[in-house]
């Protein structure tokens, strides 16, 4: 038995443009920006209007195609040109997401190895090749879901953290991704969403694509997850990663380390969803990975109104890293691998 | 050496009015309001503008007396009619917080002891009345302080949560009493304020009320707490209680449970700061403490914003239970209990 879900498409082909969803109107209103240029391009991705670090990849280099577009006629000359410049000011646009510039440096490579090629057949095997990179990563999300339906139940509810959903990737994410495929299976699946302070990536986003999906989704401040867990509330943890170390230990959205020491207090499985690039085995451990640090806006007037003093400074960490003994698996296009055991998916990215 | 900390008020005397300070509008406006009439006073504590349970069984009390004063001239049966009559109006504003009952019952007492007095004896032994529940406050706040000071080494960070501080009581706070004692005895002590969500008391109340006594406090979201632990910066927790079970178990605002999870899984203290009339001796483990539920409203849109899809439900527990063997120690004004030995403050209790 299985059922069509419908999730959102955050990045995709309309005409030559880059449609993308408005992510900092949700959830209050539901608007989709067509991209053409460079500088709408980079200002849709500093302004957090498309987010997620394969969302932005796909972002870049499908955008990169339709800013070249215009350009079709120029010289032979002109147009190479104008491919770098036009990719050197996005891969500016973020610089700490390594997505963002492994995909233009992919269309760069491309480019640079077409010869003598006509403009009309460069810009065509662009546009190809920035397809490809969409179409691999949603070919990479229902893997990973696929994997990871496998530690769901029926009627089984998922603990999740910030936005690894169908909004962060061009398929149908991460974390969320095992949650869409046993919808379509038809398991009865339900998800808690911690809500995700200072920016409320899950009450805004996680939120929106699971409602939207029909998949049954209640909302907690962050700080309530701890009790849902001694409540019998949840039955397994499952997150995103924004970078993995050699080791097992894990980066992603600040507040993953208190639900990982939470979750292995109550004996909950917690698990880490995540494609196999976000692993970096130059780094030994999690200690390696800098945390960013952000402005004390976020916390003290997040929401628009402000809720605390203004000379009163605040700690902000982005990310934490859990380690990996808190980990039980992380579930990936290729497999679920124990944290302490990651030899058989570095051999598998190193043969590649 | 010592220094004079000055800290909110948060309840007292002007006149023979009630002064308060409208704590729904801080950070951003102090402002004081004058209570005499009984309608206000329930709106004022409906709404919140005076909260904490110690602070809103004083308001209760002197609100009283207070509303009493234009009908001393009527017959003495008509004023003790109305005395029930405010005090049954008092006692209904919030049925839940169980020092708004006591202070109100304890001068219904003394009303009722007083046979024959003239209406003006009455009302002056009643005001003296709720100012000694005022003043015994304000000691037992002290005690504590001088109590838990003994916790705190020169240059300590305190990790709280919401606000038991000065706000909350008639006098400097419970859990942040140590912290006072330790800035008016000069040493180095600085403060990590949860915001706690969703009503964000520990940005707007607890940030406030040490930032105005000169008090380093640093603010940061619930789920960054257990980071702030791992990298060191945290010396010991100290957090209020509402209620106590005879076992030791702890019902406080919900987060509080977590932050003893992470607490423990770093070796850190974790220390609960509140009166003996807090345990109920009656209630033999904290599964018998009954937990409040929230609307969804509150985690939805709690700053006048929408920050989660209308038709999307909340898990909104108000309050958590920290079982005993998490907490390392309850600091009262009697002395610091370790949670599976109460029983020589059960005996104290009892010979009262």
């Amino acid at each position: 038995m299985s059922k069509a879900i419908e999730v959102p498409e955050a990045v995709r082909w309309h005409d030559d443009a880059v449609r993308i969803i408005d992510q900092t109107l949700l959830p209050g209103e539901y608007r989709e920006i067509d991209l053409t240029e460079v500088d709408a391009l980079v200002e849709a991705i500093q302004a957090l209007r498309v987010r997620g670090a394969p969302a932005i990849g796909i972002a870049a280099a499908m955008g990169l195609v339709a800013s070249l577009k215009p350009h079709i006629s120029l010289s032979d000359k002109d147009l190479r040109e104008r491919i770098d410049d036009h990719a050197r000011r996005i891969r500016e646009a973020r610089p700490t997401a390594v997505n963002l510039a492994w995909a233009v440096d992919r269309l760069l490579a491309v480019a640079h190895g077409m010869g003598t090629a006509s403009n009309q057949e460069v810009w065509e095997r662009l546009r190809a090749e920035a397809t490809a990179i969409l179409e691999e990563d949603r070919a990479m999300c229902r893997k990973i879901g696929e994997n990871g339906v496998e530690l769901l139940g029926d009627g089984a509810t998922v603990l999740t953290h910030c936005n690894a959903g169908a909004l962060a990737t061009g398929g149908m994410g991460t974390a969320l991704a095992p949650v869409y495929v046993a919808a379509e299976r038809g398991l009865g699946v339900s998800v808690l969403a911690d809500e995700t302070r200072p920016l409320l990536q899950g009450s805004r986003l996680t939120a929106w694509e699971l409602d939207r999906a029909g998949i049954e989704v209640t909302i907690l401040t962050d700080n309530m997850a701890p009790f849902a867990m001694k409540e019998g509330r949840v039955d397994i943890v499952i997150v995103g990663a924004d970078r993995i170390a050699a080791n097992g230990d894990v980066a992603n959205k600040i507040g993953t380390y208190g639900l990982a020491i939470a979750a292995q207090h109550h004996g909950i499985p917690f698990y880490v969803a995540a494609p196999s690039s976000t692993f970096d085995f130059d780094l030994a451990t999690g200690d390696e990975i800098p945390i960013e640090r952000r402005g004390a806006e976020e916390v003290r007037s997040g929401f628009g109104k402000q809720t605390a003093p203004d000379d009163v400074d605040a700690y902000s960490p982005a990310f934490d890293v859990t380690p990996a003994d808190l980990i039980t698996g992380i579930i990936t296009e290729v497999g679920i691998f124990a944290p302490d055991d990651l030899s058989l998916l570095r051999e598998a990215k190193a043969r590649r």
